[in-house]
């Protein structure tokens, strides 16, 4: 039951504000329930509502390469850990960042103690993230991410290949995969597949009943 | 004393977190105390605390022009309203945006209800902005900013020659200046040459007693 | 016939490396035969070659806000007028640039001697942009551009509404536009609407016969 | 004699338009007398001149991840190769880009035949770039571009480290370093830590003899 689900709101209507507190909050009673290991994922405003409302972790959705000074509109690493995440995406498909702001971005999570989760979107580039030792590499194919169509049924391959491949550069890295994931059996298959948990969003957030749609997930534990 | 003080916390040390509801408290209570129109501009991750902690309008430093869906890691205009923002800056010069992502911010502040506030950095581009519509033209001379030396002692020319300009092309919007400005002086100095307010930073935030330091601003309102 | 026919080579195959050196050349015989006043704007790489084999203006697509130095993969501008450019787009809705950069921009191009063209999306940002007092303001609304529907047809408020706002604002700034035309009635239209030109690419590029619609396009003139 | 020198000719004046021609041809000179393996890599606007004057290879500084269609103001693969280049430099530290867009240089630069060389500022994000699989890694401490001080002489550790890190990570990539180099001892020291050549800009490009510093880099080979 050690398994991660990484649940990122994104920014849809159905998870912003008040919306965003009791998603979480649904998360945090599915999580107390099963013993599931769920992260909620909200935008930066909503951070420390969340964070004040639930017992889960809660990440940012990315973080920004600045330090403490005159950097207005950026997202300071400092601020959302002072907001209360505990860690961060870097590199989301919607947010790719530079390579050298990957890197430095997992420096600086590390420095403030908190965990780096790296989007990837093939085989090649989860060895480059991995190459500069993150906690987690999120591997997710583009095409599939919204598609309703599980990677881990679509494109095993890329999954157990990105898992080789991080074992062999750096084993200390651990592997999410994502895209299209929102059942019980798309975890399961994806925990089979060699991976440590999934990162997803629409198929929760966009649910009719997102809690019913996060005990149907959480089910794939078992 | 209807000038405006709008003052952006950037993303300095002395302005993030706990120390962001602080400096709002002090600009909560010097508003309180004197009558004077202050607005405080924390980071997106700190509006919603703030909010909760003053009864002064809180603004957000930045939106990005994207709307419900799929944009993880960016700030939604929807997500800093709910978190308590009424209005927001826009094009800082920490903050670059396109000419065409200005004009769809402002439009969709005036949807929501928010005020806006485009940052420009010369005569033209305060032409420019102005020809937009927006809410307020807040004009600054980069080589001015966090400088000390106030634009308004410095530069009187480009605040007059704006103000001018904007009054020409839109008369309906209101022109703010900013740049090395801390005192009481440099704030009635602007005032005098046509400008409704300041916009304003490190002279506050970075001062040895920020209490003080706003006390000393507020003074130039008399 | 003094009205102004800008050619937006683009970045297709049918405009790249030899084909851009002929369809350039197409453009100089049917400007040498027609006295149309054509401009070619080839790819950065492809402005060397075809300054060298044609008689008409070539514009570049872009320039960067760079200066002589270290600025490596940076399209400096007085390089492309090295190349025997005599003027650049700026802000084009295929790459649109800050606010800053584009009144940057036209004072670097009129530094050199270069003209400048301004890209707008609708007269909001077409007043902008002549507000900072280019040569030429070319307003294109993105959703017509290689729709094959000509702007003069579809949007001739849009158009007139431009022409106006540039007058009152900054009547020395001319006026194309552009989107959806390939054809002398596209071009007729746009001249009765008050603009001195059009901006246009795929219409001719992508033509069966470049030729013949370049010489259909300037049939309008008359 | 197999070492390879990449001279990337930045933007500077020295390095623009009829200078890049003289400044080519010296390195073409220096190539031809004494069997060094140099390498050109002028502005895009100079590369078809560039490459019509000389025999030595002739690279691009960048190219953007786009293809054939409406992409105005890109730097279309297909474009440099067309003009004359035979390879590219990517994410140059004055140009950096995203991990993606790495990844999809190298698959499309090898598809046309060309070399890549990604450029790096660390060990991490050397053994990233490894990882994607390209023809070349350089090595450039960003601290040490354009100082004088030759990286080869003051983080020696960080060269040898690079070339360890990728041999296990891909041994088919070969490792050039950068930032600080001019000198023939320079040279000779970075071939002795593993590296098979050097990328450098300024030590030549500035100097007040182009030729004659050449000639004194290329010594260190013997």
């Amino acid at each position: 039951m050690d398994a991660l689900i990484v649940l990122n709101f994104k920014v849809y209507d159905e998870s912003t504000g008040e919306k965003a507190v009791a998603l979480a909050k649904a998360c945090d009673a599915v999580a107390a329930e099963t013993g599931a290991n769920i992260i909620a994922v909200p935008q930066f405003s909503d951070i420390y509502r969340v964070r004040q409302a639930v017992r889960i972790p809660v990440y940012a959705q990315h973080i920004d390469d600045v330090k403490f000074g005159g950097y207005t509109g950026s997202v300071l690493p400092e601020a959302v850990k002072a907001a209360g995440a505990t860690g961060s995406l870097l590199n989301h498909s919607e947010k790719r960042i530079k390579l050298a702001e990957i890197d430095s971005g997992i420096q600086k999570l590390r420095i403030l103690g908190m965990t780096s989760i790296i989007c990837t979107n093939n085989i090649a580039t989860t060895m480059a993230a991995a190459g500069l030792g993150p906690d987690y590499v999120a591997i997710e194919p583009p095409e599939l991410i919204g598609s309703g169509i599980s990677v881990a049924q679509a494109k095993p391959e890329v999954i157990s290949g990105s898992v080789e491949a991080v074992k062999r550069i750096n084993p200390k890295v651990r592997v999410l995969c994502g895209a299209g994931i929102s059942k019980g059996e798309d975890l399961k298959k994806a925990l089979e597949l060699g991976t440590e948990g999934v990162l997803l969003a629409s198929g929760i957030i966009k649910a009719k009943d997102q809690m019913t749609a996060l005990l149907d997930l959480v089910a794939g534990l078992k």
